[in-house]
């Protein structure tokens, strides 16, 4: 590793950079992200920005010297896009990670890029305000990331996605101009959207510098209730029953017996000597109580137990079984996160055909869900020395598009495209709308300078 | 009027099309919206869509033809964006008004533009669902210019604005070609949000031919309070009691003495009689009753008087003094609407500085307002032979703009820029943002042919 080549166009960006690092351990950290996908190279060198300046800078130099860069906050990306490949420089932004104010009147916060999704929830209870969006790796992952990737998490099912909370955002652009777009105020229809546009790009149209957030007033009740089931199917039909009864929880959570057993055995947990199967909901509001009884009766036929609980120290150990599932489940092997949309009814549907998928390959499938948004991780776990990108692996993630497709749903809720998914955007999104898509990347780019290969 | 010219290219586009007008009444009527302005010329005819394929031709024969399209839904945009002009062929879409699918368990709904906005409301309602974004227009405006103005309403501090309800459209780019947007997921992130850029533009990137629309369970309870206060700073001091009180109401409206007088003289209702200003809340949910409890205690120190009732007929009254604000106004004069938005505890500055502006100016300023969110709508009232577009009713306009924009505001919360508030958008966005709004339009309406002269 000590003979890596560096481009010359990057050798003048890392030279000109105020903080870079081109030692070999810290290209190799820099090369992949928490998605299982090992490009195999690593890029030429890591840039560190500690303010908005060093991120202009940077984007000038790869402007002069037509560097690729690619951009990175946490690492914690689930479908390789802020994987990093020779001949592309990384800038990495974690450094970036002061909360600039809080306004609690206004329920806003400004942050920067490398703060963590959970420092936000923490400096945001102080108020007694939450920021809704919360990925599983809320502890490890960064805004920045959240933005790239339109994160959702699991109180996304009542109070939106990352879209929904991200009022507005400053980017420097590849050629180091600074874009502002949104605005600080909850409604505006001033001009185009760019702000949206800007949300879930991965990293492909601008390096994000600033957000300001949207908080929320944290709910003073919250209800939790936690049920077994004999088998999926039956969670799935107390899902729908839920979704039916005209309630909207804030969790709905969906997990699996063999990701049950998974946790257990990481946890010290007893979740699976309870069913095959398990439902997390949680209520909130004024109303957390009442709509847990409608909440209740509704899943009972399905059910072989429940358990209803207002105390936060157990709804916490029950959010852990779901907040767990990846780790405990990277312990069996290498796992390959899918991330496919249904409409909320085909949540058994799709839960079927991922068993059939996993027959036909001979993979192993866990599956968790979003399960009030129809939004699936199937996760595909393989040896710690096998491939996810070739192979059963990546037949099974080919046949799950394919599966979400059929069921009228889509490849990614939440995670992006990445590299892992590009070969199956054009035929969910048409080539028209990619196309456009290649256009707009053109207009806010036109060098191709900012997260290569990457997203569209 | 019978000597109106036609251009040439027009005239081919008139006569090619399947249903087209050209007498002087249908162009004067094409001419104008609800917003008070007069172009003072009308367009060189209307072409009127039925379906899909009416839209494509249409366009496919403006780009052959090189004609300047202006869509139109139920013309009941308060901007002028669906003013009209010579040289110009309007696109009526107000035929497309078929409901084609509400599937209740998925809690969606798939309609062509011209449905009504208060049609999809009554077709939901059939399934116990509701459609959020509900602007004061709901009875006469249509999904298709609720889009292209990211339409907000009251309901809309709880449920969001159109951007939040709106999950896919289908829509004709100026060249002819059917572009899909977004999914029917609740979640996805494969590519750039398309269905957001589109959502705000006004008509400028392409039209809309049908939208597939969330749903959402409608309330169980609802719990209704309207308070009474001595003048405007009481009602905003209350106003901003309840957001620090962390309560979410459905709805939260404010309305000034002197359109309440306006309201009574129209209404045949005593409003003013109570009060110098009103405020108008709904708590929503199975704790409304809980959650209004705690909204009365809030805004009992400010208060004159204040009428609790969980009585749907009653609520409807109450409700109907805010639908009416405007048409009471019109009584009065030619007005002027104004959209500005500013930070959510900023609204008594915000009523404050617009007194300010009426007694420079001279004219008239009433103001309504959606609380809960900071978005006001002063309304400028001239005589009825005044122009809103020059002198006096301008420049409060113009000092409207710039008071939200000193109080981190916007210029347009949810009616969209349109012609009349075009001087200020740069002011407001950037230079940048907007150089990149122009690359975008000519990437989706290479030609220009797309409501030409409004929006950005």
């Amino acid at each position: 590793m000590t003979t890596l080549p560096v481009a010359g166009g990057a050798q003048s960006l890392l030279s000109a950079a105020r903080l870079a690092a081109t030692d070999p351990a810290e290209r190799a950290r820099a090369a992949v992200d928490r998605s299982g996908f090992d490009p195999g190279e690593v890029p030429d060198g890591v840039v560190y920005a500690e303010t908005v300046d060093d991120v202009v800078q940077a984007l000038q130099l790869a402007t002069r010297h037509g560097v690729h860069i690619v951009p990175r906050g946490a690492g914690t990306g689930l479908a390789g896009g802020s994987s990093a490949t020779r001949g592309t420089v990384v800038l990495d932004v974690s450094r970036m990670n002061r909360i600039l104010s809080i306004d609690p009147e206004e329920q806003l916060a400004v942050v920067e890029p490398g703060v963590l999704n959970a420092e936000v929830n923490a400096a945001a209870a102080e108020f007694g305000l939450f920021y809704a969006p919360d990925p599983a790796s809320t502890a490890i992952c960064s805004i920045g990331g959240n933005v790239a990737t339109n994160a959702g998490g699991m109180w996304c099912a009542k109070y939106g996605v990352t879209r929904e909370a991200v009022l507005s955002l400053q980017v420097v652009l590849a050629d180091g101009r600074i874009l502002k777009t949104g605005r600080s105020t909850i409604k505006g229809v001033s001009g185009y959207d760019l702000n949206s546009l800007m949300i879930g790009s991965e990293g492909t149209l601008g390096i994000v510098v600033q957000a300001t957030l949207r908080l929320r007033p944290k709910p003073l009740h919250t209800a939790t209730t936690a049920a077994y089931f004999a088998d999926a199917a039956s969670a799935a039909r107390a899902a729908s029953a839920i979704i039916a009864a005209r309630i909207q929880p804030a969790i709905l959570e969906f997990i699996d017996g063999g990701t049950l057993a998974a946790v257990d055995a990481m946890m010290g947990t007893e979740h699976s000597s309870r069913g095959g199967a398990f439902l997390l909901a949680q209520t909130d509001g004024h109303g957390a109580l009442l709509e847990q009884q409608v909440l209740v009766e509704a899943i009972t036929p399905f059910a072989l137990s429940i358990e209803q609980t207002d105390d936060a120290g157990r709804a916490a150990e029950l959010v852990a079984a779901r907040r767990n599932a990846i780790p405990a489940l990277q312990e069996l092997g290498r796992v390959s996160i899918g991330d496919i949309g249904v409409p909320r009814r085909k949540l058994a549907e799709a839960i079927d055909g991922l068993a059939d998928i996993s027959q036909r390959t001979g993979v192993r499938i866990f599956v968790v869900a979003h399960a009030a948004d129809g939004n699936l991780h199937p996760m595909v776990v393989v040896g710690h020395d096998e491939s996810i990108t070739e192979g059963p692996a990546k037949e099974a993630l080919g046949e799950m598009f394919h599966l979400a497709q059929r069921l009228g749903g889509t490849l990614t809720g939440e995670h992006g495209i990445g590299v892992l998914k590009q070969d199956w955007l054009e035929e969910e999104v048409g080539s028209l709308s990619l196309e456009l898509q290649h256009k707009i990347k053109a207009v806010f780019d036109p060098l191709g300078i900012l997260n290569p290969g990457k997203g569209i």
